[in-house]
């Protein structure tokens, strides 16, 4: 099966997700700089939501790009991949409403599961190419996307105790992630 | 005419569709766990049409897969088809708010209408392609659409006695579905 | 400058635009058949454009399969008939709030600037490929096009007197273009 | 890597945003001419912010056909054009509420911030395709682009002053604008 309209139909949910989260930031009451202020926290959460969306959306783009075809399973778990990104805006909202354990635990939740629905769609996606797949090889131990999933844990134990901490987390996880996945991109190279 | 400005179209429908289901989904008003609580029926609500717009999306794509060309007809026979899916936020939310007999009963007849409107597609498309064709080949009687159709009306019956069993036949056909539609691919893979 | 991304985003706003519309029916605040009732006025109207756009998406995937590139002036030719295409949500919001004569009239200025708008792309096209073009035979006079226009005109002034007419003439404008537009389909076959 | 998904996220993510800003134009509380009037600011605003989205998306398209290929820095170089686009919504319709100097200075910044980031693509490109290649000279110093950030910053200055002057210098960008970048499209003729 070609993985044209995977990546056009994930391309299109992404790109709503990433837009329709600036639909939260409602215009403030006044037209003066101190009522932009109290603001200031939903921006920034639109702000990490928008790199955190950026980044998936540049790993599926790098992770599709070492694939050749997709199958039955592929097409889920990029469905299921999907699903709890598209919660994103969610709890973005919930955060920017209520800086909390509860929203900042839950926002991290959804991040774990997001990350783990990925790790899903790599490991489908191995399966379908071999173990001797570019991809594969291209993948490895896949080492950034573990100590993602052990930080995110932290984090959600932690945003009990002191949301800013587990915000803070969250922030090292983007940066960590910031640097686009030269991995496969190498190896593609190496190995053409 | 070529089918391609026909999947991108219909990606674009069913990724909006599937995305603001979400913005249905506002945070509590609490930063609290019982105030999430009042809200998981809406999340399972949201969670079930995830899966049936997947399904759609799914099945499409497949369908599309074994076509050729279009025509006319399927323009706007596929226009049909989105017509009625694009109900289903508002249906969702509908019944997310209110889990009775009506809203519960509306959600079958919209999904029912939907998948008239899937059949007819098909039909459009064998017409275009020859009974002979793969296409019509890999369809061939199209029990599972056939069942499901059954499945939806004796749910939307149901929903007047008891709504909690309809939304139970929901997650029924939604299941039956969730096994990606084998038929097309391991024909077209026989004939090619 | 090669068409596909013309057509890509093109494709992008219409959907959603087709999309959003549903956003505005808004579920009835009661679980009962009496509460949807007043909804269908807002239901119709949502059909009717839904119809509206389905037709220019049907006919600009038609115009755009006659053409082999594009340049600037279709680009902004493109842009200007995708703005007013974009006001069809909020025209039909306001029919669906207050069917009284100034929404409706409101409602066939747009369909009429939509149309004319329609008729500069053509314009735009036929200028770039040349007189002599496939496109240019296949689009001919554009009677129906010319005849659209003088209907909404027709409609525009009849709503202040009776809203139910204009809106009658509407659809007949509709029903006259749900026929897809086989000039140009017609016309490629028998030129290739 | 291609650029083909890097124009379909882009294209959908324009694509969104210049439609969902028509989702701030509710329809009026009346359907009397009188209660559209009040609406005729937000509805210039609506039309301004469609036009500047519009440039960008042409000259996006301009830019990338000049492109052969993109890499990581690429990637988030559009990303970050991407985030100050996706503000715009947001400062329309403050703008819209409340045409005070606040926040039609802060439409003025995210303005020159989105130009900003549009001149870091551009940067971006050049460096992974080489000063030497076709791209280089179709660019060659940008005036018109640093124009416009030297304009964005008066009008954010005099917008303290008059927010109205400060639109109007809005207004006159665009119009520079509103003729497509012919520079890449007539060097790239050029050279082939």
């Amino acid at each position: 099966m070609s993985k044209n309209r995977l990546e056009a139909f994930s391309d299109g949910v992404l790109a709503i997700i990433i837009t329709i989260m600036v639909l939260e930031l409602h215009p403030p009451e006044e037209g003066i700089l101190s009522a932009f202020v109290p603001l200031l926290p939903k921006f920034f959460g639109y702000l990490l939501s928008f790199v955190f969306i950026g980044i998936y959306w540049n790993n599926h783009h790098h992770l599709l790009q070492a694939c050749k075809s997709v199958n039955g399973a592929v097409l889920w778990a990029n469905m299921h991949l999907l699903f709890w990104l598209s919660l994103i805006p969610f709890t973005t909202s919930w955060v920017g409403e209520h800086f909390e354990s509860i929203p900042v635990a839950f926002y991290g939740i959804v991040l774990w599961l997001s990350g783990f629905a990925y790790y899903i769609l790599v490991r489908a996606l191995i399966a379908h190419h071999g173990q001797d797949s570019v991809l594969a090889n291209a993948i490895g131990k896949d080492k950034k996307g573990f100590r993602s999933l052990y930080i995110y844990t932290a984090a959600v134990i932690v945003s009990f105790f002191s949301p800013a901490i587990a915000v803070g987390l969250y922030v090292v996880v983007a940066i960590m992630w910031l640097i686009p996945d030269r991995r496969i991109e190498d190896k593609i190279k190496q190995l053409k």
